[in-house]
């Protein structure tokens, strides 16, 4: 088969938030051909539903299906085109999906609120990744599993998010019993595509392990879903079971229809669904133990191959073959990195700035690292606490806040703007250690997503770690993941591995930690993980008070 | 006397840091009739000496004499003309100053730097309060007195600043031997511009006890001074003792080259030296026991009369008539207020808050205030430590910094504005709780300076204070207080107390505490209490490490 690969071809398909993203890959090299993007005609639905103008609650995030389906139809065929290639030559295709985004389906995978009477219920709709009002339903089943004691809570760092697939279950069945009667299956979009490019139902290992607490086979039991609510006892047996497929298999064969709709050929691969940060690792060639591949954008998602299960507090998950088949994957994260460099630039930063920034023909980002990086480490005498959107790893609390520490009178914005660099890179440390000192070895970082762009932020990473840094080698992360694995469920490659190393791209160690830089971070990571610690562990629960007192505030109104 | 007051006019004259103003003021009810500024010709000499090319050290700063004498030929005409009354009316005329502020002398109180041989000595001329480049001389009197149990240190909360009178002159001594020895007199601006006004050199009970170490009548002993240094011994002795004048005697009267100066009367009276802050005090009526008068500027400068002397923790010194005649003064103060607001809105306020301001014809103050007003306490869910400019009381630290803690991804400027509102109002509860814990009672709280426009920031520090708020009734509180000292000086009042009744001004308890803020106040008083004590006293340290290793950044560049 390797021996085969020619000029074929094969579609990766990158599912984001508010685009769908297809790129063209040729199999023997991974070498990116053509690609084009599509913009979601409803993007997040968080404020009234299409032709409605009842609002939403606070909190809610949904989309509309149908706009998965035009990405097949435009960004596809588009991409070929800009690809200049003939369609016939490509012989497989993937996707990637956010996730945990679920769709209640009937029988057949027609998404509920397609059908005329629940096309006023918000329940039927799409509940995006960032839909986050299921909180308290999440809260609930971290107590009663701690409680129980339940086995599988320490495969999760302790804590179930109110984004995944039983909090979000557990919402519909409680504020909308006749959505979730009539629902025949509780879909991750990352398989309700692959089932309407295929017409199978293929459930991915990937979000059935991090986001459906499937471990070693078995889901939470039904005494457990009774305890949490009586009518949820069949949860997993009526709704969510279904017949698991590992990354990199063929879940099917293309459809007519769906040949149609894509002008790709009927009956070629079509790949396991998966989701788009761990895609990106082998895309980064990042399929062995020790490369911790971080997908740097608004936040940042941290994916980890090893081969021993470990009990990593604060991760976000481990599944075994999670990211690559036969090793367990870890994840981790930190819930907010660019958007808090975008936060201060949005609201932090005088005119004279802006000024200066046009004058050099730079962004505002561009002008404020330049500045940054003249200086030297210690000199803004800042700390900062990268919690403006929370913790996710490894203190997994929503209701941790930001702080700068050590302004004077000549505190200047870019000295801000670089104590925050650093504060995201002492985050991503203190995941590191979180790794390494539970038995899961790290050796280097790979790094992938839009902030690769900024050299100052990648050598403070660096020198932050005290590990060698690369870089993905290509633009289109997840998307070239998920190409690679059409490529392997169409036979071209034996394994993820092996179409890893052909065809994925990664600038190896081309960030070197500086050792007079790593010995100043040393210190300033001590100061960092003190105050992390104080804030975070109980030390003094300011935060949370702080919050509690605007919420009483808001409410008072 | 007071019977004759008739139209009889006084005089004040305020020395502050870049300009001196008179204003004219009518004896028998305190209206002010007239005023006039005179900018210091040579403002703070920070950067080289008149003249000269060559460069100050880093923490210098110094003035020219003659600025003074220009402000008493130009400030006081003009500010008779501008009161369209007649010079001959006025009985009496005081002057407050900078401190500590200081000049060698010759024995005829002539400055040395108007001596040719030492003309291009920097040392020769006057050593402004804020040159701060004898902190060496400062640590050394500090640890010498606390190691030798000196027991004029609890007066001074336990530490002398490096500008006041013997940390200056042990430079001085040090730095410039030559200097030092052909200095007759080491005199407090505040008593040589009198000495100008009279041909008497009269020293101030004011200065002399708080930046003097003059306590029950004694200085720091010869053996104490000699062990700082081997020819330091004499220094009370040969430079610094003299007869002490009380505030409001009459240090004697205009003489006639001073009337030729300011057009004013020959012989009428002239009040003792005094100082910007000390003044204002009975300028706003506070006069009593308990009413705690905050100078609300750049920084804030609290006074505070008590019936009885008491030993209070972290305050910057006590005298017995320090204030007010009979009564223990007591200092304490805010080393950055107003200018930490500054610092923000020059520094972190975006574009569209600066073309809002502009749109609603508002200062960005003003507009900031507007939108910050619209909050209900505790909403923004932030809280700021205001130490950018370090803490003078009680914590006497300038090598503290500044914290805003609890951002968020929707943190606004105007948030960060009103936590750094009420961050400096906590630093005066804290000073506050300073006194009343130490059994000096705070009933009252009154407001001068130029932050009393703020209604806002007015009603936030009754709130947070818990106490009745008074404004002053004068825009010109220190020029008007030396008016009043004037006045007594002239025997048209029996004492301050009773010109402070008649000639001062105060809106009485204008801001009262509203008690459904007060109580979250005491909340968030509790939070700002802890973060206090954990950084400032102790808990971490991590304030003096990030000044070490900026220092030590900046030094490897």
């Amino acid at each position: 088969m390797a021996n085969d690969r020619g000029d074929a071809l094969v579609v990766g398909v990158d599912f984001g938030t508010l685009s769908g993203r297809a790129v063209v890959v040729r199999v023997r090299d991974g070498a990116e051909l053509g690609s084009a993007v599509h913009e979601f005609g409803h993007g997040v639905v968080d404020r009234s539903l299409p032709g409605s103008d009842r609002s939403l609650p606070p909190d809610w995030a949904l989309q509309v299906p149908r706009d998965y389906l035009d990405v097949l139809r435009t960004a596809v065929p588009e991409a070929i085109r800009d690809a200049g290639v003939d369609a016939s030559a490509v012989i497989g295709i993937g996707t990637d999906f956010t996730a945990c985004t679920m769709i209640p389906v009937t029988e057949d995978g027609t998404p509920l609120c397609e059908l005329p009477e629940f096309a006023d219920n918000p329940h039927a709709y799409v509940k995006l990744w960032k839909h986050h009002a299921a909180q308290p339903q999440a809260d609930r089943i971290n107590a009663l599993g701690a409680a129980r004691g339940e086995k599988w809570l320490p495969r999760y760092g302790g804590l179930i998010s109110s984004e995944w697939e039983f909090a979000k279950g557990l919402q519909l069945l409680e504020e909308a019993p006749e959505v979730y009667d009539a629902m025949a299956h509780w879909v991750e979009a990352a398989d309700w595509i692959i089932w309407q490019l295929t017409g199978n139902y293929v459930r991915n290992a990937c979000t059935a392990g991090y986001k459906g607490i499937l471990q070693d086979g078995e889901y939470p039991s039904e005494e457990f879903l009774r305890e949490l609510h009586p009518d949820f006892g069949g949860f997993v047996k009526d709704k969510l079971d279904h017949p698991i497929g590992q990354l990199g298999d063929r879940a099917g064969d293309l459809s007519k229809l769906a040949a149609y709709w894509t002008g790709l050929p009927a009956g070629i691969a079509v790949a396991v669904g998966n989701v788009d940060a761990h895609v990106t690792a082998p895309a980064a060639q990042a399929v062995e133990p020790g490369r911790l591949v971080a997908i740097m954008g608004t936040s940042t998602c941290h994916v980890l191959s090893g081969a021993e299960l470990r009990e990593v507090p604060g991760m976000c998950g481990v599944v075994r073959g999670g990211i690559v088949p036969g090793l367990w994957g870890y994840e981790a994260g930190q819930s907010g990195v660019g958007d808090i460099f975008a936060w201060f630039t949005e609201h932090q930063v005088p005119p004279s700035y802006h000024e200066a920034a046009r004058a050099a023909g730079k962004s505002l980002h561009g002008h404020l690292t330049d500045l940054a990086a003249k200086q030297r480490v210690g000199e803004h005498g800042l700390l900062a606490l990268d919690w403006h959107s929370g913790n996710r790893s490894v203190l997994v609390d929503h209701e941790l806040s930001g702080v700068v520490l050590g302004q004077t009178l000549a505190t200047r914005p870019e000295d801000v703007y670089r104590a925050l660099l650093e504060a995201t890179a002492f985050g991503t440390r203190m995941i590191v250690h979180a790794f390494t000192d539970s038995g899961v070895p790290v050796t280097e970082l790979v790094v992938a997503g839009g902030l690769i762009r900024n050299e100052l932020l990648m050598q403070i990473y660096a020198d932050v770690t005290n590990l060698p840094l690369s870089t993905i080698g290509s633009a289109q992360g997840p998307a070239l993941g998920s190409a690679m694995h059409a490529a392997v469920a169409a036979g071209a490659y034996e394994d993820i591995r092996a179409a890893a190393y052909a065809m994925g791209a990664v600038n190896s160690g081309v960030y070197q930690p500086i050792p007079e830089n790593a010995a100043v971070y040393d210190q300033l990571f001590a100061e960092y993980a003190a105050l992390h610690d104080h804030f975070g562990r109980g030390g003094n629960d300011v935060m949370h008070r702080l919050r509690a007192l605007r919420r009483a505030a808001v409410a008072g109104r």
